[in-house]
């Protein structure tokens, strides 16, 4: 039973100090996961990814060719992740990193090609392959964003995931009177509360959560840290974003 | 016209001390380098790669299911390409990494898969792809060595290179009496210069270079730092190891 299991940006990091990793969240998510097999962790990038990227100009649709931009950036994920396989690894779990860059690549349309062999042996094997938002390498765009979510959409699919869940800073998506959304079924059942995009993530916000995972095979449940140990539990906590399966 | 090159480890670090970059030989490498298209560059691990390769008595067929012993030996590889990469990047090089744990796999008879489409993206933007010796996830073993030659003749060979290099500590392969051998057709007829695979690199030496080598489609020149630029200028400097081409 393979879960993908996405841990946010603003969940690991302290989203408003530049490159400051939320290290007691962090450790609280990594006693949480501690024991769970057959797992594969995605973390977003907060304030290591999104400073860097929004100071390059770039998102995951306009690009740079700036060979400096595209290893800062991925540099500054590097270094988070580091501290996530760190914080997992303190806690017993088999952590070992998968960096994007190294790996995918989208074509001419944006559509992303990700081979996840390597992601299958590192389950096979017993370990718990922990990826990243990143840039990607984007025929005539240099580098893109290739955001946590998106990564998490591909993965699950890719990996025929039975359980998908994405720990967020927020308990769950909050309807207008600050609610959590027991159940979305299609996007514009909760347009209103969702809102525009937050602007200062390249990423996209709630809404582009809300939208990838109505596009998966299998439910998604979005919850806050609290919640992570019941999640891995078998539970649905939060909000379940149920998809077309 | 694709050039893959081989920097080999005891070019780019100081193999007797751990964790040393060499850094003016490297220099010299970077400034050989500059403005030289449609290259990759693929890094030996030296005095990074090897000792902890050693200290976990991981090998290209024994393996290691220790998450720690994973972390440590890439993240040393890690370390020694963000040197690699600045280096290319302060002589204007469009540098950019790729990290082999997170592409390729091994199957359980030891087989690499390494998808390179991500490389192909890169080359076609502009970017020079800087990939290095590594550990892969391996089924059955957990992880096992890729050392950088592997990689070379296998990127070679998906890519469809025109040209391969190897810069290595060595002008050339030598003969018995220490002079470079210009061509080499087939193992047996170097046999007795070859020798015995050196002990202490993990990865398999010279005949080892050798005998993979002789696999590519292409010829592959064999050179020392000295004669870089030669070889990058489209000269056949060192020992020219031919291909069944």
């Amino acid at each position: 039973m393979t879960t993908v299991l996405k841990l946010g940006g603003s969940v690991v990091t302290e989203k408003d100090r530049p490159e400051t990793v939320a290290e007691e969240r962090l450790d609280r998510c990594a006693a949480a996961i501690e024991g769970t097999g057959d797992l594969v962790v995605v973390h977003g990038g907060g304030s290591f990814g999104h400073h860097h990227a929004s100071r390059h100009g770039v998102t995951a649709a306009a690009g740079s060719h700036d060979a400096a931009a595209a290893v800062d950036i991925h540099g500054a994920m590097k270094r988070l992740n580091d501290a996530v396989v760190a914080a997992l690894g303190r806690h017993g779990v088999p952590a070992v990193p998968v960096h994007p860059f190294s790996a995918g690549t989208r074509d001419a349309d944006g559509a992303l090609e990700f081979p996840h062999g390597q992601v299958e042996t590192m389950l096979g094997e017993g370990f718990v392959p922990v990826a990243h938002g990143d840039i990607v390498s984007h025929a005539g765009e240099g580098v893109t964003i290739l955001s946590g979510d998106e990564l998490v959409a591909h993965l699950a699919a890719a990996l025929a995931a039975d359980r998908v869940g994405l720990c967020s800073g927020v308990p769950g998506v909050l309807d207008a009177d600050g609610e959590v959304i027991d159940r979305i079924d299609a996007v514009d059942e909760v347009a209103g509360a969702l809102g525009d995009s937050d602007a200062t993530d390249v990423t996209g916000g709630m809404a582009g959560k809300v939208r990838t995972l109505l596009e998966l095979p299998v439910g998604a449940s979005i919850f806050g840290p609290d919640d992570l140990a019941a999640f891995l539990a078998g539970g649905t906590p939060g909000t379940l974003v149920a998809g077309d399966g």
